[in-house]
């Protein structure tokens, strides 16, 4: 990979450099839109040279984390939308980070596809450098393979790979979670980057039409379903600000009822009262049309719920003052008296 | 992602569990064996936590890099041997890090295939794990995605990201290099990562037997194929200790010919001494079978080479002395006179 000399991009993975071109000077330019003062440019073309600052946060950690999004990329190529796709996977990383307590230094990409279109390329490196730009975190390399045979020729896969920074002593986590917390849900976007191999069996199955509005929604069907994966980055700063902020969970495969115990040590569980905030229309669509459970619903997707905060009982009043509608109480930890971590009712 | 929790390294991909399961125990196994005191494990779920040293270098600057290991998948599938491409990854990365003359911190893979085999994910989680226990390079977390539709039952790809440390002050690259500079190659263990495209096209087009010994070598085809992509730790950091280190070229995808200028600036270029060394004769067969051009098997395989040191030329004895046959001197760093930022004789 090279951030610094564009034309580096492709040397690793033997690209069709003539075909690449045009898509190779419109990233490195959206690239560079990213940068921060940290990024040295120029100096390793094999590797990007991040300078740390002089004044680190005592006792600095970097926190690193890595994902993809999945088969979301095979709606947006049916489709043919790519510019959220890149929102996805840097937000997607953002707010794994981000669930230390960290803030997003820098983003690497990796790009694989059956033949490169440099459109599609162009769009997602859209949509990761303006989810960079507005993260404050500087997109400074990538790696794009073209590897026919491993990826029919329209599919792609994308994943990303955030570092951060925060301080040991202000890392959120598990240590920090008592009895007692309650649980600040944060709304998600809509399905972010989870449960995409089950809507496409029932997109496929049931013939379903992505251009109609679906029951209970405003916009068509594909839209909704591409909805980019949003940042919790400025609603979770807020929070942090006024205190009492002890973990965050985010809700990705899985849901609720398995991301929240990767908060909660085994003594402890979640009480989630369902009734505190309304399940949106596209989750109720695809279960209604599908005949799909709810347990199976609740497993699969977010259902609107994209980040829970874990606070401590007297730090909620002043989040829920600071996010007004943007988030809700939907619940508190308890002393674990069962089987289950999370106790839905 | 989450290294500290194994379970939930696959709860963003939509795993089926209960299959994974096995194949999860023993991946968080094996990079727990790679772990560092830095790591600091279990604070965070969804992303790792690596402690910065409290003695960081002067000005100290963090180099990342990504790369995946192309379709040299394609042949581990077809050979059933995935060991090696673990230690592809790992070490291609490194290599690229270590051009910039930092040493290799943390790293994190992803892994994408159409349903996961147990057996292989663990084959590859071994072979990165001790490439990275090699490397003194804690292996903090993954990702690893089921993407059914987008990757075919059995095919895999894997992705790497690597981040290092230096200090500012001691960054090699085209900067420090001038004319007169001396090339030292350091021998490639095979093909590395590159030229699989073209090897896998022969391999059909020809027929050829992945089994049988190629002429001029001592080995079966398959096995020279799939011969891991080495690590160059240990002899760049001979070399460095000895002093006048300019640059390094990282000998992947476009051969000598499109990486030696990646660390050139416009007014220089190499003069390499093909007579320098001898090309293994993995390269020669395929050449041979195929009908390959010069030309084509210059810009697509390393030939030999798989890294390139541009060293003062006052240095380059004692690099030898210590390096013994594992170097060559392969050319020098002089004016340019024409077009060509490589030249060949």
């Amino acid at each position: 990979m090279g951030s610094a000399d564009p034309a580096s991009r492709y040397a690793a993975a033997g690209v069709d450099r003539s075909r690449a071109a045009e898509a190779v000077a419109r990233v490195a330019e959206l690239a560079a839109s990213t940068w921060l003062p940290p990024v040295m440019a120029g100096i390793g073309p094999f590797a990007a040279v991040w300078r740390l600052p002089a004044n680190l946060p005592p006792e600095a950690v970097l926190v690193s984390s890595t994902d993809s999004v999945g088969t979301k990329t095979k709606l947006a190529v049916a489709l043919g939308s790519h510019r959220g796709i890149g929102r996805d996977i840097v937000n997607h990383c953002v707010n794994d980070v981000l669930t230390t307590g960290a803030e997003p230094l820098f983003f690497l990409d990796y790009f694989a596809t059956g033949r490169i279109d440099p459109a599609v390329l162009s769009d997602l490196a859209e949509g990761m450098a303006s989810a960079c730009r507005e993260a404050g975190c500087s997109l400074v390399g990538g790696e794009t393979a073209e590897m026919p045979g491993v990826y029919g020729i329209g599919d792609y896969d994308l994943a990303g790979f955030l570092v951060g920074m925060t301080s040991a002593r202000d890392l959120l986590g598990p240590a920090l979670v008592r009895p007692g917390d309650l649980l600040l849900g944060l709304p998600s976007s809509g399905l972010h980057t989870n449960g995409f191999s089950l809507v496409r069996h029932l997109v496929a199955e049931l013939d379903l039409d992505l251009g109609a509005i679906a029951p209970g929604t405003e916009r068509p069907l594909g839209e909704l379903l591409l909805e980019p994966h949003r940042s919790y980055l400025d609603p979770v700063r807020q929070i942090r600000r006024l205190g009492g902020l002890h973990a965050l969970a985010h809700i990705t495969g899985g849901g609720i009822v398995e991301n929240l115990p990767r908060v909660l040590d085994d003594s402890l569980a979640a009480r989630v009262d369902r009734s505190t905030w309304s399940v949106p229309g596209v989750f109720s669509a695809l279960q209604g049309w599908g005949g799909v459970s709810d347990e199976e619903m609740w497993r699969t997707f977010n259902m609107g719920v994209g980040m829970v905060c874990l606070l401590a009982p007297e730090a909620a009043a002043a989040a829920q003052a600071a996010l007004g509608d943007d988030c809700f109480l939907m619940g508190e930890v308890a002393e674990r008296s069962g089987p289950d971590r999370v106790v839905l009712s």
